[in-house]
């Protein structure tokens, strides 16, 4: 659940807007966040081969500003994705119609989209509302709260997450939110994540703090393997703070910076699993003794993208057979001999044999909003974890249901 | 839908047997498939590391016997494996037990389980019943249909398929049964598929025949993308139809007998997939234009393990977009800006884009048992096809409640 904002959450310098533009029926469905000062900027996309119109001009305009951007403007209700007519003037025209507002380059807006895969995307309906959304932003919660709503789809909540650190013996803080609750299973990218901090950064060093931060949390998590084509994890540092600018990744600054934004990363990350799709319960999945880090999360992965494992968990029942299933047919090799699997604390399977356990108490102890398993397979040293969800029948009807 | 039986389909030579012998509470759960000569045999096993005893003990005996068999022995309710107590001497005690009913070796008889992971065999219900199950055998098609239910967990309905072919100038039978409906991504082997036939074969040959009628039967198609750990699929040939035995992989007799083998296969991995756990329809996923046939295969493997795609068409809804993602996430490299897409026939999706079509009529097609997909990526020469089902909130219905 978020925790509430107050003021001193927001970065200075930092603003927000959100607005009804009509590409959904009658929520936000657009919104702004800008840097009221050019800002260092650092972003992670899709490793989908099918990307998006938005990445696309994202990608072209994060290299043409050299990284140095004012915003980033999100609409949702449509992905602009595989489009009858080429989307990416549509994701121009945006930015362009930005930056005339706000007398810049448009090359210093980010543009995301997010919702149905196919259909053209109505720009006209967005350009429209480009002054009203210029001219609304504002550093207030309430507008950085309605810009969280403004990028959601079938997300049932808005999801953000705020830490602050000292660097230089100035306070420094972050601010960042995420969308996404299905076609989760990000990969060097996420979703929509979008991360403000008035801290000072080169944009090289930023997107190093990104990469590290975004491979434990939002690389970590998967509601249901399907990798999308729209996803973005965003960072900006506008250094309004007037911290001294981070100097290098071995300096203390950048260590306690990097441990605030996995902070965020993480109960943004933690926030979309809790969300997915008809979730009931978040599974973390920990891999200890694994031949490497790399096989651990490829064993833990493969368990938590099995759907009789997620089934099961549906119906909080302790089926460690399945686990270990999964684990067999991940590709990753160990002798199931020495498995021991722990569910929620309590050790079910010991040396690749059911051991004697009270199964109505891990049941009980399943009906928890978040579960713990653990899987040693006594094979090496590597250990790794992914954070899922339960796969229930709401799961099913959400998506058997989300346009016909 | 299974093809009614007649006492002309049934192999020379095999007789079949099942009762309840109270592993399951009242539904038949132990079968028994015998030739009553020796016959060479033939079998695939699953490629999950985590094996149960009975494929480490069925592997034994075929290698003992020199893949000369008398028959098969399934138990259906336990799986017998990760037991707390070792399974493997279970195993062994059910094959012995019908060795000295039968007067021959141990090693002759190949042992299968199916059902749940974990809880310890218990052996002694199948070996008290093991002398009314040999002198129940017959060769009638009733005892047949009888086999092919004792081998159901939640198969809602018993599979067969009979095919006859002539070798030699002489009629040849195939006939063969299978269950799974969970848990189903067969690899190099699939769920419980036995095949009798009479025509007359080396092992090693019949070996070869096996192998190329499961890969493009039961290797393709999947419910869940779990690979089970009892997967087993065997082939009885004991030469009793009279044919001359088969010479080799180069002779007409060979080609004619792989074609009668490949159909049923063929109908016993459809069977499968209709069956599949909470299944409405059937989908058939057909991959063209890749850059190799192992790529298409790919490509198609990750579109029918799509949850999206799967419960799109729960809903049969044309969202052709999550089908065009999965193959961007599968790793095979293709243009999508090539990429032609079909539902039912009808085109949704010409090279990357949104093609006008009726959403209706689409829709209305995707209603039925049967749903092709043809995906064209129009970056080489490769194909493949992949059998899957939609996911329904049934099949989480049916998995979450499995054992608690």
């Amino acid at each position: 659940m978020n925790a509430p904002l107050s003021a001193s959450d927001v970065p200075r310098g930092f603003a927000f807007s959100a607005l009804h533009c009509g590409l959904k029926r009658s929520r936000l469905d657009l919104g702004l966040l800008v840097s009221e000062t050019p800002a260092a900027a650092a972003a992670v996309f899709t490793t989908n081969q099918v990307v998006a119109a938005p990445v696309v001009a994202s990608r072209e305009h994060l290299a043409q500003s050299r990284h140095r951007l004012r915003g980033i403007v999100v609409n949702s209700g449509n992905a602009n994705c595989c489009t009858r007519v080429d989307g990416l003037p549509a994701s121009r025209a945006t930015a362009a119609a930005l930056a005339q507002q706000m007398g810049c380059e448009p090359s210093q807006f980010l543009v995301c989209s997010t919702g149905v895969i196919g259909p053209p995307l109505r720009v006209d309906k967005i350009l429209r509302s480009v002054p009203a959304l210029v001219q609304g932003r504002s550093p207030e919660t309430g507008a950085f709260e309605e810009f969280a709503r403004a990028i959601m789809t079938t997300d049932t909540r808005p999801k953000w997450g705020a830490a602050t650190c000292y660097l230089d013996g100035k306070k420094v803080r972050l601010l960042g939110c995420a969308k996404g609750s299905g076609m989760i299973q990000p990969n060097m990218a996420t979703m929509l994540g979008f991360i403000a901090t008035d801290a000072a950064f080169s944009p090289a060093l930023l997107d190093r703090a990104l990469r590290a931060a975004v491979s434990s949390t939002f690389n970590s998590i998967t509601v249901d393997g399907d990798t999308s084509t729209n996803d973005t994890v965003a960072l900006l540092a506008n250094g309004e703070s007037g911290a001294r600018r981070v100097a290098s990744a071995a300096s203390p600054d950048y260590k306690t910076f990097l441990a605030a934004l996995e902070r965020v990363c993480m109960s943004l990350a933690l926030a979309i699993v809790e969300d997915g799709e008809g979730a009931q319960r978040v599974i973390e999945i920990e891999v200890r003794g694994a031949p490497s880090n790399r096989a651990a999360l490829q064993v833990a992965r493969t368990i938590a993208n099995s759907p009789l494992v997620k089934t099961a968990f549906a119906g909080a029942d302790p089926n460690w057979g399945r686990i270990l299933a999964a684990a067999g047919r991940s590709g990753v090799r160990f002798d199931w001999r020495n498995a021991t699997i722990w569910i929620a604390g309590i050790g079910v399977c010991r040396r690749g044999r059911e051991r004697a356990f009270d199964e109505r108490a891990v049941h009980q102890k399943m009906l928890a909003r978040h579960v713990p398993v653990r899987l040693d397979l006594r094979s090496g040293k590597g250990s790794g974890r992914v954070w899922t969800c339960d796969l229930t029948q709401e799961y099913v009807h959400i998506n058997a249901s989300y346009r016909t």
